[in-house]
């Protein structure tokens, strides 16, 4: 079984990092492909950024040249994994919703510990289009930029602890969810001291993809993802260059 | 007063309605430019469309060489606004939730006619996301793509009018939204066979607009929609072609 | 066109302060007519006079000796809006529900600043019927009464300012609206503490009875807001005197 | 014990039959006075009605010249009951929430039958607000006016058993409340046809009415509900006559 | 009229202080029978003593030689109320739901104070799925556990009162429910210190199934709590032993 | 790895067909123990049945002598799961939950076809609790038991399909999952009619259960689901014969 796992980013380290992640995860058997979307923001923290990224991974997924049997879009909280269902025939599966779906099996109530304070509230949107916000105790950003978490390990390890804490302490959170691609590898550390389980999203999305896989079960296509209608579209994709 | 109306389809007529739509709608004194965006498909109707034309019409607006007090995105249902308020500092009017918001005012629930059936799915979750669902009736497909409403005026006008007296009869409905750019010019035939008030979001999106620019209130940039951070973006925009 | 900008309380210096600041934000050619209720408290902070005040404003309406083409009602989480849509065939506009109408195009989550804690709960539960409760991130007291406000500027500022700020960063904010009719004025002073914009509902309410009235819209009478049905009303309303 | 059973209509047959209602459901020693408003509407069906209803019974109540143990608002769907709250330091006990409360321990999901279509939305606010909507199946409108009921019984009967019987299989309530004050004593035939439990609001609001003063609880003066501020009500309330 | 309360625990001092607390509330001419369950823990703090305690209290009461008119679970935040319902033709009440249907009547939120933190979910679940949760302001443990409670009574005072305080003040609660059986007795201290409305659980459901009674009103058959289809049970019920 | 698949039912044979399904979806390396409860009903089809399996499944999993990985709870809309977490370390994964985490990865919105209607309030409850109720379209019943669904076969693939096309075209599913333990091995006819993909609970479940396992991640013991405190039990389990 091969998966494709798409960073949302431009930056290959992450990139790397994930595919990395992923394979940690995967079965005997499953190859992971990870892939760099060809346009975009090095790291993606807002809206724009992030409408952006849904249609460099769609376009990136589309131009893969070889045959795959799952996709996982790789970025907390972002936009697009809709189009990528409609386009495919294969399962779909964003991290942010692995995460929250694997959560819920956990324990009562999660919380998603991710950057910046400004990415919250598109997680906080993408759970309740997702129908999966009526168990998420809270979204904490603890404040690093998605390549800071790169640059600095213990900083980033201190800061997503301390919110981890207060999310089990004082939202009730009793799971805590790593909100960023870039945060793969902090969970034991972040388990260690809150005591609650601790779901990367990475990791969740493999085994999730594999099952659908494994189950022969894909993407509905009765009618909200039902593949696109022949039309002309103008202008796109750009040329390569 | 200048205000971008921005189509979200490729077909230069659709644009052309729209502006003549929005013109109609606007004060003396209100400049209306319509747009349309360099890329994208001739119509949207679904996800992969509505991603492709959330960019699109972002930088399509990012490109334009005159200076302008507001913006609507005049699509309904499509995704995106929220990268337009991120890069903007005008206001950002979205023509799905000034048409809901101005309902809103007329009834105490209101119904949507739109499309195809597959175009009912985003129009719900853009409602939900808006926080403008709770007195939403219902969400009802005339079964018309946006290119046949162009083409047979009669049958649209025949649809859209059995949906809209459904909504009102089965649904509880007591104002309708006609949910596509491409029906400008339908609300005064539905608003006789029905005997509900019949918004057209176009209309409606031009007078928030124009009241938003007279109260001097923009896009908050306390958190959600800050200005993107400056960082690289690779490969993007596309040359033009 | 003539707007009545109905007061809730029978203090007739509100009705100043308010009939001057929905001119200053009507159109030129838009005739703005405050009107005090003839019987009522002289400030509405509660369930009783809030009742009161309901029916006070509908005769105040209703006794109008002048057409018009559009009522406002000045009430701060007042009830009553519904009845005036019943009795009358030109929009009605509440102020509460203009300003989180309009607050919902600024920013991702409002917070309104209200006078008397007692309030809040009056407020809340016309936001929730309105069906605009799913994007107020609270409402908040200032602790100063209606009266106090006219009575002290500058602790009105302060107290009110305080709560702005709050608003914005413990419950996360975006856009404050000024949540009393008496508050007219203050908008400036608390955007520039903030850094949020703040809506007034007085103005806000001016532009969109002026844009339902332009766009040829009223109230649907289809269902709820139906004209009462012919029938004994029994010594009712009161003489004058 | 002594509690009044105010009717929300000006017609006295029906206060008549309230009185009777709730007399047949009180305990030995409880003294039921059954009210009728000083002014207002011969009956109660829509917003504007029931808004000068709301004033009417909490002036008829301050006007009563004997004491009382609590207060009954026997109107359906209608405003008011917080106001009442307020003046008052016996409990208020209003028959809509009344007859949801009791329903909700006699089966999983209710429906609510009333008079005329345009009530419905008024019922539906109602509980809404009274957070007592989670568990309501429908509200379904017999079509008969509240005067109807009174003429012509056997209609009465038959209009409302079948839409009792059409919210039993279609909406799936298991328990039927009669939502009108002057349907009084259909509840037993209702009960027959349909094989769910009926609840009459009358007399399920006479058993809570006596239940809170028995175990000496009244409306919390804590907040929403204390007493009005002194303030000077101006021409109010009118010179009887 | 004879009432079964049925205590969760098997600790028989504490279904002695039901029975009293039960018995103190109940009218002239209604005979309280307290019964403690055959088998189960000695208190009951969690799912899986709570889910033994369902099992325990429906074996009891049917196994019960005598006839009796209602059925109080005693239980706070405890399962198995529904099987009760199925199982038998006379109301069945259970006390979390009495107290907040209860303490709805007294102001606009209400909160619940337990006892032990691990208690808090089970009694949010209960309330959610009664569709009793719009209304409560919060459900806070006072960290002591059901043995305590009846050991150190002034330190149990102390405890709940400051949670109380706290659910006024903080969360903006205007009516306490006392949240565990074993509490009975300390309503009027609790009252004394918060201000607020506090309802003893068990004292409501006495009043509620009177209620009931006397209105000729049980359980809906219609579907959710239709008797149990016949068929064979397997070793059950346990040889008493 | 040993994961424990647990009927709810006392029939042998439908534990066998659970055991086959769960074999069938199992990975290489998974062995599956199918147990059947020692206590309850031969087929559970309401709530006194479900409160009994529940705790006859805790006791089985309990008294059962050999080591395991984790435990499947193979009943659909049954009580319970939140007990076996507080009682078990390795993580618990209920079927209900199990479909309908795996179909929100399939489709916009997913019905369940069960068994009889009075299994329907059973399962939307469980939904609801569970977080998972947003995107369910409908819960409907294909009015078989679960007995009769061993006994004819065809019967049951006609009645479930059918329940099954009508949530697709009626209630806007896009996936279907099949509610009842006993329906395994009809999903391929059922997708085959319908065109939407089909998940089986129990399929569903056993990739969890191992993905979770495979991951490291186990019930969080952090608060809901803690041991239970040491205590004294009563008479209780009962005495095996």
């Amino acid at each position: 079984m091969r998966i494709l796992v798409v960073n949302v980013n431009t930056t290959q380290s992450i990139t790397d990092a994930i595919g990395k992640q992923a394979a940690g995860a995967a079965s005997p058997g499953t190859e992971i492909v990870a892939l760099t979307p060809a346009f975009g923001a090095e790291s993606v923290e807002g809206n724009y950024e992030s409408y952006l990224a849904a249609i460099a991974v769609m376009e990136t997924v589309r131009a893969h040249p070889e045959p795959f049997d799952a996709v996982i879009q790789a970025g907390y909280g972002e936009h697009g994994r809709e189009g990528l269902q409609e386009l495919l025939d294969v399962p779909v599966v964003d991290i942010t919703e692995a995460a929250a779906s694997t959560a819920q099996f956990l324990g009562r109530r999660y919380s998603v510990v991710t950057t910046l304070d400004r990415t919250v509230p598109l997680i906080e949107e993408r759970l309740q289009v997702a129908g999966l916000g009526a168990r998420c105790a809270s979204v904490r950003a603890s404040g690093l930029a998605v390549l800071e978490l790169e640059r600095d390990e213990q900083a980033a390890v201190d800061a997503i602890t301390e919110q981890a804490a207060r999310a089990v302490e004082e939202d009730r959170a009793e799971v805590i969810c790593l909100g960023c691609g870039g945060m793969a590898g902090l969970a034991e550390r972040v388990a260690e001291r809150t005591g609650a389980p601790v779901v990367d999203g990475i990791a969740a999305a493999v085994t999730i993809a594999e099952s659908l896989v494994r189950l022969g079960l894909s993407t509905s296509k009765v009618r909200t993802y039902a593949r696109p209608r022949p039309k002309q579209i103008v202008n796109w994709p750009p040329k390569a260059g």
